[in-house]
């Protein structure tokens, strides 16, 4: 049994089982042993960013790991950016890495690159495995790295050590159960929350799913406190009967607004505010001066028994009570945000995922989900686009049974568009609404943010409508039906027939 | 005048007026400083690695640098294959990236990753400039850098050093001339032409120009050594009148077969050859046991000078005969190889450009090209796949009367198919022939090298038919006019039509 052979028989006893792959010439062993030991589902991208972008999609919905198999330094620099956002949204990936063999590493033939560099930068976990023995005991280790961090875990596997006889198949390694808040710490938020001081209770990771969140609803509810998360949001679980939660705006001024007079904030599983980019004479953080943070658990630890000890101790029994579903009537017209809001919470199927890479057009569209049918939402974490399309694919894969319904800027889309073939050919579930507004218009936004005007070079770089992109011929030459809607009527029409079409659709919605 | 203001000024007064962008939030003020003072072509990618392919082919053909606008960590990843390609070809690039500004690193927003750490990886030079006042002389810094090098600089801005006023203009930089060879290494180079040993000429980088190449072919006409370069090859000045070049292949065996018997080799430019990888029970590089290697000149010396001084010390005044153009006849029937040498041979207009990333299926075709119309060749040289589209939008805004004739495989067409948009928005002359097998042959050649059989997780991974891409829709989606030919008629009608069209065409070829 050669290194790959002990690789794949391990990870499959570990119940990894699912593989986001572009491979290469280095990987060949791999690729090989994965035909004589059948159980992998192999899903390939025609690009590395769609692979690993699939694999956070994928890590989000499943609490563990896929593989990626990924080619060398440039491989996985094409994949960085979607595992940087997996970074950034604590999701559990495992890489692996084909790598020059050690033998000829000194040689530095031309596809070489300082391959575990790069993967140090983004991972909680990076080891260069080049011993085939210890090939499955090291994945082991990164599979578990990869769920306690939450985070990327990167195995760097050279072709020797993956075709060299020894290798040795390697137990599962359970991760360690996550470790509960300080005693000191409930206290003092349960103090924080008896003060009288307007308080935020700030959510985010594994806090966002429906239990902790409705605990942090009777919390809130008791003590007034309001219930916020980040403007990034790895994963909620929303829509009737659950927990609605305010977000952070993305926008500067909008954040400080929304923070203002806000005395203290009591985090669970949430870092501190920041915001995404520093501007002129702005504050680098939506707080205001000397707004207390207290950090009760860190991403990586166990929020439910975190806000069952607060609620107890402030004695909340009793769940807010939940919004009404607005009356929207017969819906119509030109295409406004609070339209599509409105479009998404009556058509959303029972038990969707709504991936949102929507940017600029979809920031005020949360509220419109607290209404919707019950529904896991996913939104761009690192703030890197072209996450929307590969994510979509790696949820959709999770859920086989469940509708994605992938809310998608036009711009964003581009990066990694790639992403609809992989639909096409697993026959994926995934409805991709298109925000087609031919234009960067983020950056417009931010230009004026700035205080500058709109130059020619500036209209030269944010305008995409020379030539504008065609989406139902790229939809065809990717082998995905596609539709085009300039208003509201159309789209409601369009989405209720791609959602109960099996398999991929587009729509590309004019705005 | 603000730091923005001061690099834009000082990069026009250098000649650096062209502009490879895909900006975001944190290079606003970079845009609004070319608003400001106009000069700087600005050609949108819709993806990074469009952006730095772009360059790629644009430095190669100024033997210049290009400026890339990339945003952040994120926004240079995307971008790195296509510079470890271009590091690797030597092509002199100027990498602009955006950074957070200094003030909010400490606070690790959301994008922010280790930037400086990243472009180290890849980059002959490489700053972070945070101080308005310094840096236009930075950028001016990395401009010789890249020059020098050549290769990639890498000149982080974070946003606040852009914003801040105190900028500076800056004087360009002469690169310093390149050095000639040692006496010593020249005499050596004489003394091995000289003492009736098996020789190979082994010609890379600058030396590939016309004149060091017409020299080199005298002097292997005089003394019988062959002419050879390796298999990557960054920029050929080929064609009637010129001297041929044999290349090393890329199969390994093959390489072994082709350097089989050679008992010295004189490298003038070209690094001492390495397979591309490490095969069980293969050699790693090419050259038999105890081949002697003398490096007369590295990369970024002067290869003329070597050529002229090894030319004069052993008398090698007569051109070596150039070949015959072959008799084609009237070319026709289901396309091979030879074939596609052949109408490319026929068709290819005078001063063109040829862009090649035929991966697989083109390794053959080098000799045809010895005899068609003179032109430049430039190839993949890094081995990261995904180059050829951008590379030939590059090389077509470098040299806009000049047809580019891009021979580019169709799996690799796809990691980067985002650059067709660009050439339709800039109008390019580009003539791309998708070389369309439906599958990644190169990779179920490998697979079988390693003594594997294609199993049903190989055939998952490898095969691109299940959707096929359909290439009219995608050229159609990104504005680009298309056809398809199965015969070489057809194709020899549709290449010479696209030629003739002002602008870019696209022709899928079935093999």
């Amino acid at each position: 049994m050669n290194g790959a052979e002990s690789l794949v028989q391990s990870l499959l006893a570990a119940g990894i089982d699912t593989c986001f792959a572009n491979p290469g010439t280095s990987e060949m062993h791999f690729v090989s042993a994965l035909d004589r030991h059948p159980g992998m589902r192999c899903v390939l991208g025609l690009f590395e960013g769609v692979v690993t972008g699939a694999a956070d999609g994928y890590g989000r919905m499943m609490d563990k790991p896929a593989v990626t198999l990924l080619h060398c330094g440039p491989g996985l620099t094409n994949g960085m950016a979607n595992l940087h956002n997996a970074r950034r949204a604590n999701t559990p990936v495992l890489n692996l890495i084909g790598d020059q063999a050690d033998s000829i590493v000194a040689l530095d033939p031309p596809l070489t690159a300082d391959t575990t560099a790069l993967a140090r930068t983004l991972s909680v976990w990076t080891r260069r495995s080049n011993d085939p023995a210890r090939v499955a005991a090291d994945a082991m280790e990164g599979v578990r790295a990869s769920m306690e961090g939450p985070g990327v875990a990167s195995l760097i596997l050279p072709s020797d050590a993956a075709w060299t006889e020894g290798g040795q198949i390697a137990p599962y390694l359970p991760p360690a159960a996550p470790t509960g808040p300080t005693g000191l710490a409930v206290d003092r938020a349960a103090a924080m929350l008896r003060n009288g001081k307007k308080t935020v209770l700030l959510l985010s990771n594994r806090a966002l799913r429906e239990a902790p969140l409705g605990i942090a609803g009777r919390i809130a509810h008791k003590t007034g406190a309001r219930l916020m998360t980040l403007s990034q949001i790895p994963r909620l679980q929303a829509g009737q009967g659950r927990q609605p939660i305010e977000r952070i705006p993305y926008n500067v001024d909008l954040s400080i607004k929304a923070l203002a007079g806000v005395e203290q904030i009591i985090q669970i599983g949430a870092r501190e505010p920041v915001n995404f980019f520093a501007y002129p004479d702005k504050p680098n953080v939506p707080m205001q001066d000397g707004c207390e943070c207290l950090m009760v658990t860190r991403p990586d630890q166990d929020h439910l028994m975190a806000l069952d000890a607060i609620a107890q101790a402030v004695g909340a029994h009793d769940a807010a009570p939940r919004p009404q579903r607005p009356d929207y009537g017969t819906l119509s017209g030109t295409p406004t945000p609070e339209l599509l809001g409105a479009v998404i919470n009556q058509t959303l199927p029972e038990n969707a995922i709504i991936v949102d890479e929507s940017v600029s057009y979809g920031r005020a569209l949360l509220p419109s989900f607290w209404t919707a049918a019950p529904h896991d939402y996913l939104h761009l974490n690192g703030g890197s686009i072209g996450l929307g399309i590969p994510m979509a694919t790696g949820a959709a894969v999770a859920c086989p049974d469940r509708r994605v319904v992938a809310l998608q800027a036009d711009g964003s889309a581009l990066y990694t568009v790639q992403g609809l073939w992989t639909q096409a050919r697993e026959g994926l579930n995934v409805t991709t609404i298109i925000l087609s507004n031919r234009r960067y218009a983020i950056l417009q936004g931010e230009m004026t943010a700035v205080g500058a005007n709109l130059g020619p070079a500036a209209q030269e770089l944010f305008n995409l409508d020379r030539p504008a992109t065609d989406w139902q011929a790229l939809a065809k030459g990717f082998g995905i039906p596609a539709t085009q809607a300039t208003d509201i009527e159309t789209l409601v029409d369009q989405i209720n027939r791609a959602n109960a079409t099996p398999g991929p659709s587009l729509i590309e919605l004019m705005i």
